[in-house]
C-alpha cells in the first residue's frame, strides 16, 4: 500500500519535480498550495491542473490570507519592519503560515509524511522543518531535492524523462510571489555586484505621470485608501496595483541566513514599502520618543526572528502585544506621491499629532516655557558632564 | 569699559542681529565662525565683511573640518547613522564642534561672555549651552533672541532701525549649510503635511542622464572615489558635487527635540546619503550577523545622543571605539548609480566579502554541509519549541 | 481670604515643617497622606493628630494600596526589577501614585495650590513636579524647602520657634516607609564608604533559627503563601513580617539621580527581595531564552524610568502589556529558606517547568536527538565562523 | 599504523574512560590538560600519572592562565558578568581557551584527530566542536561518549573491565574546577527543586569570625589586595582562599543551553563573586548613567555568547574594546566584609568618584543649581507628557 504524503506545492520547478519523483519513491502525493492573498483564481486553476497532470492524487489550495494578515502582516506594518533597512520579508514571513496550514491539512488527512521542495542551501527548508519538528515531531519530513542535492537542471531533466517539459526561462530564475511582495533569485544574485535584469521583475513601468494616494491608518492598521474604507487585504492589493504601475519597490536584499552563509536575493514589494514608509511617518508624529526607540528594537528583533524561522518562539507573542499596544494613537491620513521607480511621503494629518503648535513651534517660538526655564533645564542637564569633566580632567574630547 | 563677548556667528539673520544688539547692551563683539568643511573662501570673506559692517570688533573663521571629520563624521559613516531612518544629522552633528571651537577661542582671548543666536524653541540652544555649562561653567552665556523671545520679523525691524536691510526671502527660511548637508526650515515645516518649495533647496536638478560612481572604503572610511585616492573631506565634497547635480538627498525630518516637542525640518544631503547607503551595503557583505545587530543599536543611540547635545557623555567615546573596531574588514568598492532625484546602490567588490561561493550559494547549492546535517541542525534548533508546545498545549499561535 | 493649598504630608520633618510655614505665608493647609499599603491605623491616627496640631485645616489619608499594587508593584515583580541589581525601588516607585492621589484630591477640593516638602537636591521633587506639570499645568506648585534651600536644622529651629519640638534622632535620618520597602538616608550615605548603623534600619534581628517559606505564583503574580491564598498586599506584608524577623533585605543603593548627580541611600526591603528572587527563579524554569533576554531589557528600562519620574510616558503602558504577556506560564511554587541576614532560594515546582526530563537531562542524557544530530548542528552553527576565519586570516583571537 | 589522536584530558571519569576506549578503537592517545590557573603541581602530577597508567602515549599540561585572564576573565570583571544574575561562567568561559590550546598542540604534533569526553546532552560538546569546526575544519572530531550515548555507569564498567577502578562517590557528581570557580552536577541538579548536599562543594566553612578585605582596581582590573600589588591570577587565587574559608559563593545556575533544553548546575565561585560585586560597586561611583546602561547590555550579551560557544564571533572583539574603554576611570579601593556563607560590599574610595559633595549632596543640599533652575528643568522635562495628555485625553494611567 502506498504511503500518503502531503506536498507543499507552489507550482514552481522544485515542487513540480517533487510530484513524479515522490510517486516514483512509492508515495501517494497530495499537493497543497497555500494562498496568502496574492493568488488569482486563474493561478489556482493552473496549479491544480498542473499538479494533477504531474500525477498528484489530490490538489487543494488553502486560503490563509486573513490569518496571515491578522497574525503577521499587521505586525510588520506596526513595526515598520524592513530587514537590513530594505527588505519587507516579502516571502519569508509567509513560510510559517504555509507550513502551519499544510500541517493542519496533514492532521485532517491523517497522513504521516510531509514533503517540501526546498534545497539544502536556503532558509525555507529551516522554516518548514522547524514548524513540523516543533508542532508534530512524529511526522516524517521528506525533502528530495535537499537529500539528493539535485540542481535545477537535474529537475528539468528528470521531468523531461517523465514526459514533462519545463520552460527554459522559468528555470533560470526562482520567483516567489505573495501578498507582501515577490522575491526573485537568479544567477546575478549569486554574485555580490550584479543587478537583476529589469524584465525579470514581476511589474514593469506602465505609468509616467506622478499621482497622489492617501492611506488612512486606524490604530496603526491600514483602514482607508483615498478615502474609501477597505478590508486590509483588499487595500494592500489595491496599493500594490497603483504603485506597481510605477515599477516601485525593487531592491536587492543581502543578509545573513539561518544556515550561516550570506544570501542575496532580489525583490519587488511596492505595497509593502509604500505602506510601511507611510506608517512610519505617521508614527513620527504620534508616538513618544521612547516608544519609537523601543518599538524599533523589538520590531527589528521580530523581523529577524520571523525571517529566521522563529515564529513559534513565545517571545514573538510578547512582542506582538507590545507592538499592538503602541498603536493606540497611530491614527491619521498619510499622503504619498508616486513617481516612476520612486515615491515620496508628503505629510500627515492626524488628530493625534503630537506636533502641536499650541505648545510651541520648533525653532521658532516657545509658548509653554521661557528662556529662563531653558537655562534651568540646561543647568541641571549639564550636571553629569560638569562633574565628570571636573573630576576627570584628562578625558579626550 | 566694555565687556568682551564672543559671538558664535553664522552670517544668518539671528547671529547678524546679535552684533548690533549686543553692542547696544554694552558688549564688545568678537564674531567667530566655525568652518566644518563647507565654507568657500568667498563665503568666509562675505561673513567677515558683514560682521565688521554690523559692528564687530573682530571676526575670525576657525577651520575645524579635519577635527569634525575625525571625531564625528567618520563615526556617522561607520554607524550608517540616519535619525528616524532618514536624517543624517546634517547640521546637528556640527554644533558641538562649533561650540568647542568657540570655547577654545574664548579661553585664548580671555573673554568671560559668550553669545549665541538661538531661539528658545530649538535644539541648538541646548547644544551650545551644554558644551559651555559642562566645560566652562564660569562663562556667562548671553542669548538675546531666546531671552527676549524675539521673532525673525523683530530682528529684521531692529536691523532696519540700525540701518541694515535684510532680504525678505532670506527671512522666510532658516538655512544652515555644513559639510554633511543643509537644513531648511520655513513655514511649511511648521505644518505636518506641507512640503518645502523645490527652489528653497540649495541644489537644483542640472543633470538628467544617469551616471555611475565608485566609492572605495578602507576600514569603513571613505578612501577612493572613482579609483582616485582623496582626503576624506575632499571626497565628500566631490560626491556632493556629483550627486547634487541630480538634486539627490532631499527629505523632511520629523522627530523629538531635546526640549520635548516634535520638530520638523527639511534637509538636503546628497553626499551623506550616498556614502552611508554605500557603506551600509558593504557592511552587509563584510560584517557578521551580530556585529550588524549591535552596531545598529549603538549607532542609533550615538546618533540620538549626538543630535540631543550629548557629545560630551563619556559613553560616546566608548561607542566610538566600538564602531571603529567593527570596521576592521569593511574594505571594498561600492558602485552607485545616480539618477534625477534618486540613486541605486548596485553592488560591492571586496576581498573581505563573506558571501563566498566556496562555502555554498544561497538557495542553490550546499558545499560545506549535507542535507543530513541540516536535519541534525533543525532537530536541535527545534528543541526549545518542541518542549514549550509539549508542555504548554494551549498556547495560541 | 486665605488660599487653599494641598500639602502632600508624610509626618516626617520636612512636611511637618511645611504646615506652619505655609500658614505663615498665608495659606490654608489641607494635609493629605497617601497610604500605599504599609500604614497601620495607629500611624494614620498619629499623622492626623500631628497635622492638626501643627495647624492643618483638614487631614486626610487616601488609601491607594490596591491601585499601587495593580498598576505598579506587580510589574516590578514581573520584571524582577532591582535598580543597579540591588534596589527594588522601595520608595521611588510610590511617588507617582502619591502625587496622582494628591492631584485627585486637589481637583475634588477645587484647590489651585499644591505643596510638597522636597529639598532641591533629591529625586522626589522631580517626581512630584512632573506629575503636576504634566496632568495639571495650571496648578501652582509651592516648595518651601527647595525654594529657600532650608536645612533640616533650619526646619527644626523654625518648628521650635513655633512651639513644636522635634526629636534629635529623627532629625538625623530621613526615613521613608512603604509597602515595597523602607529607605534610610543619613550622614553615612552622604559618603561613599560608610555604612549605616544597624539600629537605624526599621527591623532588627529577632530570629536565629532558619525556616522555610513557600510562595506560589500564578501568572507571575503572588498567589499563595505557605499554601494559603491571600490578597497580594496581604501576602507581601506577611512575607515582610516573616523575613524581616531575620533582618533580611538591607543594602545601600548608589545610582544616578534625575538631577544628574550620584545619590546613595540605604534601604531595607525584605519582602521585595524575597519575592523578586523567588519569582526570578521560577521564570528561569518557565520562560524561553529570548523572553528572558527581552524582559530583562524592558524591565530594566521600566525600573529606570519609574525611578526617574517617567511613570506617565506612554512607553510604560506598552512595556506593562509586554511584561504581563510574558507571565502567562509563570506558575508554580518556590521554596525559600530564611536565615539571619540572608536567604536562599531552594527550588521550584511548576507544571509549566520547561526543564523536563522527557526530552533529555542536561549533561547526562539526550533522548530527543543523537550524537549525529549534534554534529549536523555544529556543522551549520560553525558556518559563519568557518567563512569568517577562512577569509580574514589575520583576525586576532 | 595507529592514528594519532589528541584527547582533551581533565582527569575526570569521562576523559579517563576515553583513553583505553580510544586505544581499543585503534588510536594512539596523546592526553592534553589545559591549566587556566587553578591546577596545583600535585594535581598535574596526578593527572599525568593517571593518563599514562590508562595507556596514554604522552601527557602534557598546557598553561593558558595568563591568556585566559587577559583575553577573558578581565572582560568578565569589566562586565560584571553573572549569567541569570548569578553564575559567573565559572567553567563555561574556559572551554574556548581549552579547545584553542588543544588545537595548537594538535597542529604542532601534526595530528589529524581530536577527541573530547563530552556527552551528547551538554554545552561543552558544542564549545569544543565549534572551535575545531571553525578554525580547523579538516580535523576529525571523535566523541566516544556522545556517539554511543554511554552513561557514567557504562564508563565505570568499561574501566573496570580494563582493570581500572573508579571511586563510587566521584562517579555521582561531575565536578569541574577552574580559576573562576567550580561547577558541580549531580542527581539533585537534574531536578528543579533539590539542592546539592553541602559536602559536595569544594570548600567547607572553616572560619566563623567576619573579616575585612580591600581590593583595589586600576582601570577596572584587579590591582592590589589589602594594599599589596599582585599579578591578577595570584590576586584572584588569594581572594578565593580568603573567601572560600567562609564557604562563600555557592549557588545553582538554571538556564538555557546551547542545545535548547534547560540546564541546572551547582557552582562555587567565591573569588569571582566577591570581585565582581566589588567592581560593580566601584563602577556605580565612577561611570556615567549611560555607560552603565550600555555596558550592562553588551556585557550580558558577551556573557551569553561566551557561555554559548560563540567566543569566535568577531562581535566579541568589538565588545571587548568597548568594555575596556569604559574602564578608563574605574580606579579605587573597595572594602568587602566576609561572613560565613555571605559577604557585604561596604563602600569605595576613589579619586574618580563622581559622587562629589562639591556639586551637591543627594537629598540634602544643592550647590550647583537653584530651586528656580529645577522648576525650569521640570517645565521642559514635562513637555512631552503635557502635550501627550492634552491631545490623548483618554489615555489610562
Amino acid at each position: 500500500m502506498k504511503k500518503k504524503i502531503i506536498l507543499a506545492y507552489s507550482g514552481g520547478l522544485d515542487t513540480s519535480f517533487c510530484i513524479p519523483y515522490l510517486i516514483d519513491q512509492g508515495y501517494e502525493v497530495y499537493a497543497v498550495s497555500v494562498n496568502t492573498g496574492s493568488f488569482t483564481k486563474r493561478e489556482i486553476k493552473n496549479m491544480k491542473r498542473q499538479a494533477i497532470k504531474l500525477g498528484a492524487t489530490q490538489y487543494e489550495c488553502i486560503d490563509v490570507s486573513v490569518e496571515y494578515y491578522e497574525k503577521c502582516v499587521r505586525f510588520l506594518i506596526y513595526g515598520n519592519i524592513l530587514r537590513g533597512d530594505s527588505y519587507p520579508l516579502s516571502v519569508s514571513s509567509e513560510r510559517a503560515f504555509l507550513a502551519m496550514a499544510v500541517l493542519k491539512y496533514l492532521k485532517k488527512s491523517k497522513a504521516k509524511y510531509v514533503a517540501h521542495g526546498s534545497t539544502g542551501a536556503g532558509n525555507d527548508q529551516i522554516r518548514f522543518d522547524l514548524i513540523f519538528q516543533s508542532l508534530a515531531p512524529a511526522v516524517k519530513i521528506i525533502t528530495p531535492i535537499r537529500d539528493n542535492n539535485f540542481s535545477r537542471q537535474d529537475e528539468v531533466d528528470y521531468l523531461a524523462s517523465k514526459g514533462f517539459s519545463w520552460p527554459a526561462k522559468k528555470k533560470d530564475y526562482s520567483i516567489n510571489h505573495g501578498l507582501w511582495g515577490t522575491s526573485v533569485g537568479g544567477k546575478e544574485t549569486l554574485t555580490s555586484h550584479q543587478t537583476l535584469p529589469s524584465d525579470v521583475y514581476p511589474s514593469q513601468l506602465k505609468k509616467e505621470k506622478s499621482s497622489l494616494i492617501k492611506i488612512e491608518f486606524k490604530k496603526g492598521a491600514v483602514y482607508r485608501l483615498n478615502g474609501k474604507k477597505m478590508k486590509p487585504i483588499e487595500l494592500i492589493k489595491k496599493v500594490e496595483k497603483l504603485a506597481s504601475a510605477y515599477a516601485i519597490g525593487r531592491d536587492i536584499h543581502v543578509g545573513d541566513t539561518i544556515i550561516g552563509i550570506k544570501g542575496r536575493v532580489g525583490f519587488e514589494a511596492a505595497a509593502a514599502l509604500v505602506i510601511i514608509k507611510a506608517h512610519h511617518l505617521l508614527e513620527k508624529h504620534t508616538l513618544s520618543k521612547w516608544q519609537t526607540h523601543w518599538k524599533k528594537q523589538l520590531a527589528d528583533w521580530y523581523g529577524m526572528q520571523l525571517h529566521e524561522a522563529q515564529y513559534l518562539d513565545p517571545t514573538m507573542r510578547d512582542i506582538e502585544v507590545f507592538l499592538e499596544q503602541t498603536q493606540r494613537y497611530v491614527n491619521g491620513v498619510v499622503e504619498i506621491k508616486l513617481y516612476p521607480y520612486k515615491f515620496d511621503i508628503i505629510g500627515v494629518k492626524s488628530k493625534n499629532d503630537l506636533m502641536s503648535a499650541k505648545f510651541g513651534s520648533y525653532g521658532e517660538e516657545n509658548k509653554a516655557w521661557t528662556g529662563e526655564d531653558v537655562r534651568g533645564f540646561t543647568t541641571l542637564l549639564s550636571n553629569p558632564h560638569k562633574i565628570f569633566y571636573a573630576i576627570n580632567k584628562n578625558e579626550k574630547i
